[in-house]
């Protein structure tokens, strides 16, 4: 609750976007609980910000937990921050109770998990694990045309005491504690899902170019209007997203048009895609045919299509799944298999070591919702498994 | 083009919205060019400036002639102001033609035309003419907040010295020279437009509530998505207003999304209307079922639909188009009969005086564009013809 206060919103919720002065009022807090613990602090050239517990074993490579602390614009105070929490509130337990583990632990905070400052989101997770070079995310601007280069500078600048930790390291395992973001666990009254896999996601950009004219003057006929171009493609792929089994998820969350004046027929319309499929051959093919349909004009506009990411979907390895599950048992904590269908940090730390994450339940599976909510008794029993999970794989 | 000077874009069009700074800029140089000419200068509460030059018989109602000088935000560089600067180039002419007029003839800049920065538009003209009240127009907000009442208030502190003139006053006729925002008169190969009347309009604004979600797990059955929403209702307004003879004119202009992130289904969806039909009853009736389409939830979300404005569509007196048409005759300049099917403030002013306008060629029909143009040839015809039109209503 005290983390939720660095960019609250007047409806209860948060907006801490990447790279932003809450988040760096945020890492401020961070760093100092973790220098109160002890922990020794580092960052990497993309943003990406560690405490570690030495461990007896300094050159093994470290077991890390973590997640993220950046926000959408109208998101909530659990989504990404409760994994950092977890993960800070195990490892001062683990402390506390005297465990110096063989293995060092790391607490991570991953740069730009959401990606609505600056798209697309898990930069810096992905930058770590080599999935995308530092030059292509450096580049990335934000609405107002600040870059992440600049916007990385400004946070180094703020904490010039932190020192610079190499971008590749190698690390022991990934475990990511988060809030489900479904209503799963919820309507199954369990507490803790034991997370199977992502599903697969791909992003795109879209834009239609059409013709500014007069709303009053110019006819049907003669109008390349973007607006009603975007509208008809929209509803194209919306037809084509729609599957009996409800498994499909397309979202055009963002739209900018532009001159955006009520009296001037659009020259451009731009909108994002997010489609997400558990079946990694059919998010492939839905994608395809995607785009297919922007290869035509629509309104006698043209359009042109950009893939910003694509992620098949994964399964986290059977070991941490069962390390998780087992935990949880011996504490007898309730836990179920559950699909990810949101993305996550994990996605890309799975590509560079075992990974496994622990969902909880959170209030009627609302997420990037300002309402968003969990209960204290789910928070805490997922920090009790991580403690265990981490420990299993430090010793 | 020293006036395109206010405001010009990267493009070769002008951003000079209402009482902005360019604004100023602009008043600031009009109104040094009319002391130069020796006319005397007034202001209202709602920000129309006036320019005027006294007649023999100041106690008669003045002839009134202008446009105004706000733009689109990607606008021209001919689209209202041409019909102010060819109305102080007629009022130079007949000055320096040592002719004194029996009333006398005034310049006038309607506040706020074009609506873009303060929506609706012709705020100026409709107060003046009382077809809006004052306190209706003062607390209207652009985008970041400022009302019309604070911006109208810096403009003031901008021109300390321009006195107040009452904003009920008796007008003798009112005349405005336009670029015509169509192709007709180029396609013909005429030079003037006797304009016959305004096409009519109605302007909604169309709120769509949904409800923000995870764009990765919240299923499609579930989903209270507010752009798809806006999308089908646009699609069925669109289909609503397909007609075989292409008079319909249906503009969505502008569109607003929230939260506007990639990965979050929009909780809201806002988008504007502009209906234009030049038959009267045509224009009510579509309106009416526009309004019907709204009365229904698309995608599970609620719409809210608010009209803006209704216009009917209205004719200039015989009086004032036989008077132009003589006069364009008289000094052998083509001319025909047009239909306006832009708006104007010559509307408004219709209401409280006889008003007709002047049309002449623009380049490709072109308007609300940068790229908006006219020949130098066909500007000086038009404020010619404008010349004789003051003089046959000022004696």
């Amino acid at each position: 609750m005290e983390m939720a206060q660095y960019g609250r919103t007047p409806q209860g919720g948060v907006n801490r976007q990447a790279l932003s002065t809450e988040d760096a009022m945020a890492r401020r807090v961070l760093v100092t609980w973790a220098e109160l613990l002890g922990l020794t602090v580092g960052t990497d050239v993309v943003g990406n910000l560690f405490m570690r517990l030495q461990g007896t074993n300094p050159e093994a490579a470290p077991v890390v937990t973590g997640s993220h602390i950046d926000s959408q614009p109208t998101g909530g105070r659990f989504d990404g921050v409760y994994g950092v929490l977890a993960g800070l509130e195990a490892i001062q337990a683990i402390r506390e109770a005297g465990i110096v583990p063989k293995r060092s632990l790391e607490l991570a905070v991953w740069m730009n998990e959401e990606g609505s400052r600056f798209a697309p989101g898990m930069m810096g997770s992905s930058v770590f694990s080599g999935s995308r070079t530092l030059d292509s995310v450096l580049s990335v601007i934000d609405a107002q045309g600040i870059s992440v280069g600049q916007a990385l500078e400004e946070i180094r600048n703020e904490f010039p005491d932190i020192p610079l930790w190499p971008l590749e390291r190698r690390l022991h395992a990934y475990i990511e504690a988060h809030i489900e973001q479904g209503p799963v666990l919820e309507r199954e009254g369990i507490t803790i899902g034991v997370v199977t896999g992502i599903q697969g996601k791909r992003t795109f950009r879209v834009s239609v170019s059409g013709e500014e004219a007069h709303a009053g003057t110019a006819a049907r006929s003669e109008r390349r209007d973007a607006l009603l171009a975007a509208v008809e493609l929209i509803q194209a792929i919306k037809a084509l997203c729609e599957d009996d089994e409800d498994l499909v998820k397309f979202t055009v969350g963002r739209l900018d048009v532009k001159p955006n004046a009520p009296s001037v027929v659009p020259a451009e319309a731009v909108f994002s895609i997010d489609l997400r499929h558990p079946d990694s051959s059919k998010l492939q093919s839905l994608g395809d045919q995607l785009l297919d349909l922007c290869a035509y004009e629509y309104e006698r506009c043209a359009v042109s299509i950009q893939e910003l990411s694509a992620a098949p979907s994964l399964e986290f390895p059977d070991s941490i799944r069962s390390l998780i599950r087992r935990t949880a048992e011996d504490q007898s904590i309730s836990c179920m298999d559950i699909l990810s269908k949101a993305g996550h940090d994990a996605r890309y730390l799975h590509y560079v070591c075992d990974t496994g994450m622990i969902f909880i339940p959170c209030k009627d599976g609302i997420s990037h919702n300002e309402a968003e909510s969990a209960t204290e008794r789910d928070l805490a029993d997922g920090a009790r498994v991580l403690v265990g999970v981490l420990l299993g794989l430090s010793t």
